[in-house]
């Protein structure tokens, strides 16, 4: 069967009570609109039969298949799989393969294997297994008699969830005559997304082979090139002169493709280069280091820092003077200099980035909310550059750190690469 | 009308696409379970007339009153205000003295408004406005004609709406004679859900006034204590004799009442009790001193600290001999209690805290993943902690981190407490 529209409902009464906020609804939704499937309504419902009975029938008359989440568990609550069958007309049968497997699983975790489990190796007539490598809940593919609809079931935690609905949607969901969706994620730092829309207008609206799509996140914004091919060399042939032109047009703003955060892309470039860096923190307080060390392999790279909440900590720790201190304030160009040179000579990384500004939320030392100043030192570059974060949120002073720990992130790499391309010509 | 179900209907093309993750209805339909509200279904509908016509009716069929959250913006795509009117048999007036209103608040901003603005200022008959101090896009609520159910709009963006809705909510939904919701939010770190539930659990099934209801977050718990009152003093009554059982069987736990966040009970109750404090953070990378500088008033109580994620940082600014480090490993309660002893000769805050354990993925220094130490020095109080974090799943390292610092914070708490306690005496 083809499937061309699809709703999403999720099942759980802590979802409904709002106990626990809904991913799993947005997360398939946008990789269903990727698929290029239409998507024209969510739902979600408790563990209530006939309440959930209705819903989904309902999804299912507008839709050719309806995505489930959640109440695939062992205990009397979980009836997502029943309440699905009954309205596919297929009944539950007790599938001997999977009950031996279920036990293997427990047997590795050393746990007791309960009564209740069986009812996880019950699997209705009419329908596909979908493993979970992740937990005790099996996925399921349930069709109606003449095989036109089908209702996927996927379990609610969100690990399990995402790698099994991605193992399906690749299998049912791209076309085999036009070959697999390939994607290549282009990460753009210190441009927004309307300038980086403007710039790139033309090849945004033309674009069809790859289509081309922005996404913002806090501070940054993706571009995300997709395309079917039958391999990657294909994909990549496809991508190159959209990609070429994107490079040209705001190269100096990609920090990484395909990677997850910024962090991730400083790690992996100062690690591949065998360069350290370190990080002197005022009212960033610690997250441009927690940023770096929330990646897997920082040690390779990150030799640590100071964190300097106070101008004791900037003086007797980094050696930032008292005149310095008086004369220009701990928020200056002065200071974050001082304090960049005063970490490179304790701490001794390659790289040293410092970030002392004004968080909020009031103004401090005549400088106002968002004024953040950032210093490089290494052996190779030297600079100080001012940054204004601007909102008028009551939410700002997070955004306003988390922005400026992004800036000494980007910073870092950008340094780095100076370093390599130097070095290179 | 009195309003006993109420279903959520959320719109917009973003979150159907799954650009956003929808965080409303999540907020909406957990105060309407506090004001003992029944929702048992959520929908999301893009800015489609007809489907979102189709999902608004179905949801007043069913529930008293359907709240729907965006599409109240002032360009053609926002249509929520229209359908939910023609479904209610309302038709849209110019509203003179909205118009003016919005006008002002336009010249305030120093912006100028548009013709497509008007939209805003047009409103259902048989409606009542709700005003929006953050944005230009006021909230309705319709009514029918016999006024037997009513549709409440609020605005999408979340620090729109959720003002809005607390005071719809607090104004429809609090029964006057019965007086008003009053809550009280109990912290708990150090113990979890399930053995706080098993020790309360005689008091939390028994206890209708107040209610005792139990919300678990990553390492923490929360028990929320409600009732309706006719003033703050009566509920306090109210509350008394199940807040000292509370206390009694799980004191020594509870960190705060009322408060957002483990890190603003550490900084309110140093800043109240002049008491300062300093970190050393080897596997949390910074994550603490980054979550004590998110509070606002940080400085009064935060002096700095130390990263130190090779061991050249550990011995070079805490003064963490070789000999410990080559003979216990930096993930060990020797490092753990140097780098706290280093730290307070550094920086000299009233409380030094150190962090060193291993964050995963895989074993280090013969360590399990999960294994942490901390140790804390002050002039009244010093020791070291072994805590395990044990979890089996692929995003360990970021919650190991996250409970370190936690764990982390928690002492810091308990360490000034001992302090203040001592002096009481």
């Amino acid at each position: 069967m083809q499937i061309k529209s699809v709703e999403i409902v999720a099942v759980g009464t802590e979802l409904l009570m709002g106990d626990v906020v809904n991913t799993n609804t947005a997360y398939i939704a946008k990789e269903l609109t990727a698929y290029g499937v239409n998507v024209y309504h969510h739902a979600t419902v408790g563990d209530n039969e006939q309440r959930m009975e209705q819903t989904i029938c309902e999804a299912l008359e507008r839709a050719d298949a309806v995505i489930a989440t959640g109440g695939l568990g062992p205990t009397y609550d979980d009836i997502t799989k029943e309440v699905s069958a009954k309205i596919m007309g297929q009944t539950l049968v007790f599938n001997e393969q999977l009950w031996v497997e279920l036990n293997a699983l427990f047997d590795k975790w050393g746990v007791k294997i309960t009564e209740n489990n069986r009812s996880q190796a019950m699997m209705p007539t009419n329908s596909e297994i979908l493993p979970n490598p992740n937990g005790t809940a099996c996925g399921v593919v349930i069709y109606n008699d003449d095989r036109t609809k089908c209702i996927v079931l996927l379990p609610g935690p969100p690990r399990e969830m995402k790698p099994m609905f991605d193992k399906w949607a690749e299998a049912y969901l791209a076309d085999e005559n036009k070959g697999k969706l390939y994607s290549k994620n282009l990460h753009f730092f210190g441009i927004g997304e309307a300038p980086l829309e403007e710039q790139l207008k033309g090849l945004m609206q033309s674009s069809t082979e790859p289509t081309i799509a922005p996404y913002a996140k806090t501070g940054e914004v993706m571009l995300r090139m997709t395309t079917r091919a039958n391999t990657a060399e294909e994909a990549e042939k496809v991508f190159a002169p959209s990609f070429a032109e994107i490079n040209r047009v705001a190269g100096e703003f990609l920090y990484g493709i395909n990677v997850n955060t910024l962090q991730q892309a400083v790690v992996e470039y100062l690690s591949e280069h065998s360069l350290t860096c370190a990080v002197a923190e005022s009212c960033t307080g610690g997250m441009v280091g927690s940023r770096i060390t929330e990646i897997s392999g920082a040690s390779r790279v990150f030799r640590g820092g100071i964190i300097c909440y106070c101008n004791e900590v900037k003086n007797k720790l980094l050696n930032v003077s008292q005149e310095i201190l008086e004369e220009h304030g701990a928020i200056s160009e002065h200071t974050a200099v001082a304090m960049a040179k005063g970490l490179r000579e304790s701490v001794g990384a390659d790289i040293s980035v410092s970030v002392t500004g004004n968080a909020g939320p009031n103004p401090a030392e005549n400088k106002p909310v968002g004024r953040v100043y950032i210093a490089v030192e290494s052996s190779w570059s030297s600079f100080v550059t001012e940054i204004n974060i601007g909102r008028r949120d009551e939410d700002a002073r997070e955004l306003i750190r988390y922005v400026a720990s992004s800036h000494a992130l980007n910073l870092i790499l950008k340094t780095a690469k100076q370093k390599i391309n130097q070095g290179d010509k």
